[in-house]
């Protein structure tokens, strides 16, 4: 182990540095919470300079290991709360289970008219009303996704009756509306914050944003609900598990 | 349809006309590849401010609809690639059958001592040897993801003999190796780019990045082979189907 020494060989400097610090931050030697030596600190520790410093911190910070607040210094991130996708769920169903507190701000639920995407994925003509919710959810107080979901007219109508706040809409669709839920198609991909979702996650413009597009069909495969879900990329993380055979066998 | 006329509803004006151009484009209006209106035509056309016109291009720009050419102009981007990853498949794989090229820019093949996570993920011990792969994928000559491939030191020293410009890791594990691959595990989440990542991907320094980490093993289910995967957040995609049942049946 070569301690605080950096060698001279090819790799940049501050690749090296940001390599260090990121195994010690993994090994728990700066733990999750605590906060980083400073700069000037860390710069003195390895003999670089303040700019050399600056970019691994950078980079770490661009990778989510740590984040600054201003005026305070610089912080080792918290573990990302991770829902668990291989099979369709909702994120209280699958969040409760595990301990974890899942309550919504409903910013608005209206009747707009389908524009060309959202009709075609619901199988609808461009135009016809559909219901569209937009909810933040909270995971343990903290804002962790903005959900925006269109669905028919009719389904729109049962769920204004509904209590939105601390609700899935699936276990709604199923137990309210009676309907058996099939399969979901996600695409998923990563954009930046924009002006909303920099307002309803509480982050920076620019953040690094998760975003799903979730159809979903009942068991029939008539799609019902069709969703753009934004997740911090700070904060949350999807897992799965993938076989390698294809179809029933290898 | 409301044309060139936004409302003096309380949503702002600059969140209007971003609507009304996402539509435009999801409509094809403004074809992929095409150069938008300039922002003096724009705000012409909607009789809003500079200012409103920069705030909904901006949101545009951060959903990935856009780009800006410096000097040239905006224009509307071009269709993500996309992934089906239901089945575990390596991205030549699954690209290659659909009439795309996959190439690779082998950055380095080194023998490292393993850091904690590796090690663990890998069931090793923290320093133990293990191969470090770093390869550029680039999907019809554009560079598209940035993997860093670990693996025991004995299947390192079989990849050293391998073609790993043209070849995924998965087939020449199968078919040069002997191994038959089982499941993988994958953790997906968003950051932004890093200095490594803006220029193996070629993008601007934070762009969107969607991050995998995935750890896949043969079918007596030991981890063979882990994996951080990044892919440009404006240009991939990953998609799958999930179904409602738990288990084996609902």
């Amino acid at each position: 182990m070569s301690n605080n020494v950096l060698s001279l060989d090819s790799v940049p400097l501050h690749t090296q540095l940001r390599d260090v610090l990121r195994a010690r931050i993994l090994d728990g030697e700066y733990p999750q919470g605590s906060q980083m030596p400073s700069e000037s600190e860390l710069g003195a520790l390895f003999r670089v300079s303040r700019i050399t410093v600056r970019q691994a911190l950078g980079d770490l910070q661009k990778e989510g290991l740590i984040f600054k607040i201003h005026g305070k210094g610089t912080f080792v991130a918290k573990p990302k709360t991770f829902q668990n996708v291989s099979t369709l769920q909702g994120l209280a169903e699958s969040m409760t289970g595990r301990g974890f507190e899942v309550i919504n701000r409903l910013h608005s639920l209206r009747f707009v008219a389908a524009d060309k995407r959202v009709a075609e994925r619901l199988g609808l003509a461009e135009g016809d009303t559909v219901a569209q919710v937009k909810r933040v959810r909270l995971i343990n107080r903290e804002p962790v996704s903005l959900e925006i979901t269109y669905l028919p007219k009719a389904l729109g109508e049962r769920l204004e009756k509904a209590d939105l706040v601390t609700r899935d809409i699936f276990l709604i669709l199923e137990n309210d509306c009676g309907l058996t839920l099939g399969h979901a198609d996600l695409a998923i991909d990563a954009v930046l914050a924009d002006t909303e979702l920099t307002q309803a996650l509480e982050v920076e413009p620019g953040s690094p944003i998760m975003r799903i597009e979730r159809l979903t069909h009942d068991a029939s495969g008539q799609p019902l609900d069709f969703e753009y879900l934004y997740y911090r990329g700070d904060a949350f993380q999807y897992r799965l598990r993938i076989d390698r055979q294809k179809g029933t066998q290898a």
